[in-house]
């Protein structure tokens, strides 16, 4: 893999991003990484500058969920330790990112002198980074570099998990091996688990009269979509998705069953799952809001459970099985057709806005529901915006991302960023609620400075809806802002503020026309407003708060 | 210490929280603390909700310093993880902070389950504030809860570092112990070291002819302002302050130089305390900001250090030496008392701007040198405020706040928040960059929430202008935002664009009439301007990155 040729640690690491399809990092510089960004600044990759490392780091999050990689590239701890909380929900929910973090100099460590950003220690940041990452290394020696890099980065991509990767600044411009081609990761099973456990997973299917398929976010990260819609067609067995794993097939698609979880879903849906006789469940995570707080009921004795490199049937499980592999061979087999009834929502009326009439939760997803165009990723913020948004029908692959599982506010703005730099051609849809936007919401001055055009909803109740439904008091009251005043202080973009339904409708329509820049609708609802599903998650959640 | 009642494990804390002088604390809510909120809403203290949980940390560091403690108080992870930043700054700094935060119950954690905002173990949160605290404990059992609780919170007032509590959300309700009347820390020296440090120091300090004493942080956190005004009284030596211990002592004291941070500070101040023939250093870290990048010059043969529990004379230390006693028995000593001539800077003209011309920072600084009182706590931010702000004359003690060693941009805004929620006498002056701003000024909300009144000076060069003096690139621009119009989405507050000295003029007077809420002055600089102290760190500084 190595040549003999020479070339520097941080030129190292750059042409090994570029190699796996990197085209963008974000961040926010710092003297320990200036080095570094230079690097960065010469190369094909471009620094996208955020507000925030925050920012940055749900930015690259969603960057690496549409891109199959994504990196953030900050400074030694006032940088790298703002951004933890976006890698540790990357973490939690399988996004292949790398932090790239400049640091102090190998020649300033000497006799351990208190250097400005420092805590406690030169480790400090790299041991609160093993405890979010798959691999966290720090490049002091040039020798081991090469090996370091690729051994992270190929994790980095394997598992979907994030990495951290501590260039100190003296290293940027030290000699090191060059890199030789790379040779990206190849997904691997255990040939004899496989083969067993297909056989088996293929011999209870054959028996099943009423399967079901239930699709997780890993065919999202692992890019398996083609193979879960051949196995759905070859099959012919209903498939549905947990909120994680919405929008992993096209929801319009004839088999398409709905998002299950739960008590918290819809009952047809639950119903479908709950009363298969099979349910072969693909790459999901088996979170508690995933399952409507553990109100799923999947008996083990029925399930077939792939993830994770691992297959459970019964109470027994095939390890080193690639989900890739077990999915095609299945999709494979000869199974009997089924042609299992698919119940199916009424198809909604047309949309008619009643002039005057306040808007309601309700109302907005309904309306939300008929705004959504091929070409639209729909971003939710956690929150009734998630829970709201989940309802929404998807028309193609892989454009709805939420923090479904690590349930992390102020994901939505800055991951619209991330989104739209990572593949332009969509528009973002943000749904946010206003505790989020308070989070993260400047990143709309970098939405702007790239001349980006997400449609960004605030729903605005004046608190954090989710807590009332759970739990109130007056902790979950915040400050009203005129949300579509932004563009006033960004000097770019469009706002406006309704209340009613023919309001929404015209801000709709304007929003559509205005591609130019982002538009920002402060949508003015009812404080105990909520969608129908939060209503059903608070009550659940409730009893655990005390 | 404990009776025989009984309280509840969540009430044992906020009772001790109360005793020990905690009128405040700072947080988001989420659903695993919402219990101990409504505890918290029942008692004394008052739950000051912020925009994000950074904002939470700064403002209850902030707190921290004015009051003597602070406290922060989260939800498990997607908040707890936000605030590391600024908790491991208050680490770095000395700030005794106490970080509360929630956690999935003991009773939901049965075969570990995925609960929401779970990253990789239910440990990750706990192993990660270990590395920025100097105790991190889980109260997971109600029978340590007391010993657990009384010993962090010692350790918190005792160390003046933050220390991090995790409470499962089962357990807020769960019987404990109650707690007794609190016996506060008495601080400790080894008596036969004391004796022994202090001799030693005072003979060597009677032999000196050119004393000078340089006074750090410590001072401030430790509360010895008294006792350094009654040594520098009594001794007649002249003293300097550090960067971080600015305003340990009113800086029109007679006896004051200025401050001293080698090359990048006034030559007056470097040539009187190089020049000393011994340097009594107290409470002060020796960090690189702190000493000018390593510019200082101090000789470890001419001083006498005392800080962190130790003396350090030559190349010898004394332990377990408390520096209050440590100062009161020098001052106590029969020391010949030196009339050493303070160098004092030319009185500076009553200031007149120069109608039309453009503001530079040299002029602004020159205006807010004349426009502080003595009620205005002048808080800045990291970059070029903090460089101008530290020529700032400040009138009485403690009324100077910035991170000056961490370094952590964005402080100031949140900080503005806690300090004077911490002291409603005061008007905070907050000098913050641009870049600065982006990251955490959305806390004018809070501050807009609780009616509080700082004035806020954006210092817009559109950039981050300390980078570009290190090393610059494109990545140091950001964009430009109208900060003035941040009234306008909050509903409240004053604001104002300036670019000449007498629209600066006009602004400070009307932002100084404008009480009832915070006013933002946008003052545009020119990218390329900076403060002369800038312009020599930037040299130094720039040597490194490569």
């Amino acid at each position: 893999m190595r040549s003999n040729t020479k070339t520097t640690v941080g030129s190292y690491l750059v042409t090994r991003l570029e190699q796996m399809g990197l085209g963008h990092v974000f961040g926010v510089p710092g003297d320990y990484v200036l080095g570094f960004y230079d690097l960065l600044e010469a190369s094909d990759i471009k620094v996208i500058g955020t507000c925030t490392e925050i920012g940055a780091g749900y930015a690259a999050d969603a960057y690496a969920r549409v891109n199959g990689l994504g990196a953030v590239c900050v400074t030694y701890c006032v940088g790298g330790l703002n951004a933890v909380n976006a890698v540790a929900g990357a973490y939690a929910e399988k996004s292949p990112l790398v932090v790239i973090s400049g640091a102090p100099g190998t020649n300033e460590r000497v006799r351990s002198p208190l250097l400005h950003h420092r805590v406690r220690t030169f480790e400090t940041q790299l041991r609160i980074y093993e405890q979010v990452t798959a691999a966290a290394v720090a490049l002091d020696d040039p020798r081991t570099v090469p090996m370091l890099v690729d051994s992270a980065l190929d994790t980095c991509v394997r598992e979907k998990r994030p990495v951290y990767l501590e260039l100190p600044r003296d290293l940027v411009s030290a000699p090191c091996a060059a890199p030789g081609p790379h040779r990206p990761v190849q997904p691997h099973s255990d040939r004899a688990s496989l083969d067993e456990a297909v056989a088996e997973a293929v011999a209870l299917l054959s028996r099943a009269r009423r399967p079901v398929i239930l699709a997780g976010v890993e065919l999202h990260r692992f890019g398996l979509q083609a193979p879960l819609l051949r196995l759905v067609e070859r099959t012919g067995y209903p498939v549905a998705a947990t909120l994680l794993g919405k929008s992993v097939i096209s929801e319009r698609h004839p088999r398409y069953l709905g998002i299950y979880e739960g008590a918290m879903g819809h009952e047809r849906v639950r119903r479908a799952v709950e009363n298969a006789d099979r349910v072969l469940i693909l790459g999901a995570f088996m979170t508690d809001i995933n399952l409507g707080i553990y109100t799923a009921r999947l008996d083990p004795a029925r399930t077939i459970y792939a993830h994770s490199g691992t297959v459970a049937i019964g109470h027994h499980h095939y390890d080193d099985v690639f989900l890739g592999h077990f999915i095609a061979r299945i999709a494979d087999a000869r199974l009997p057709r089924r042609r299992t009834a698919v119940p199916r929502a009424a198809a909604p009326l047309p949309f008619r806005p009643h002039s005057g009439d306040h808007i309601t939760m309700r109302r907005l997803f309904a309306r939300l529901d008929q705004f959504l165009d091929d070409d639209t990723v729909v971003i939710c913020d956690i929150g009734d915006s998630l829970f709201g948004g989940a309802d929404l029908t998807i028309h193609r692959r892989t454009e709805f991302l939420s923090p479904a599982y690590y349930a992390s506010m102020g994901f939505s703005v800055p991951a619209a960023l991330g989104a739209q730099i990572a593949d332009m051609r969509r528009r973002p849809l943000v749904i946010v609620g206003d505790g989020a936007f308070q989070m993260t919401g400047q990143e709309l001055s970098t939405i702007t400075q790239h001349r980006l055009n997400p449609i960004v909803l605030v729903l605005n109740n004046k608190g954090y809806t989710t807590e009332r439904a759970i739990h109130d008091g007056p902790y979950n009251n915040i400050s009203g802002w005129a949300y579509h005043r932004w563009p006033d202080i960004l000097g770019d973009g469009w706002g406006c503020e309704v209340r009613t339904e023919d309001e929404l409708e015209d801000a709709l329509r304007k929003a559509q026309a205005h591609t130019s820049s982002f538009s920002i609708i402060n949508v003015q609802l009812d404080p105990l407003d909520c969608s129908p599903a939060l209503i059903r998650l608070g009550r659940r959640l409730a009893r655990k708060v005390k």
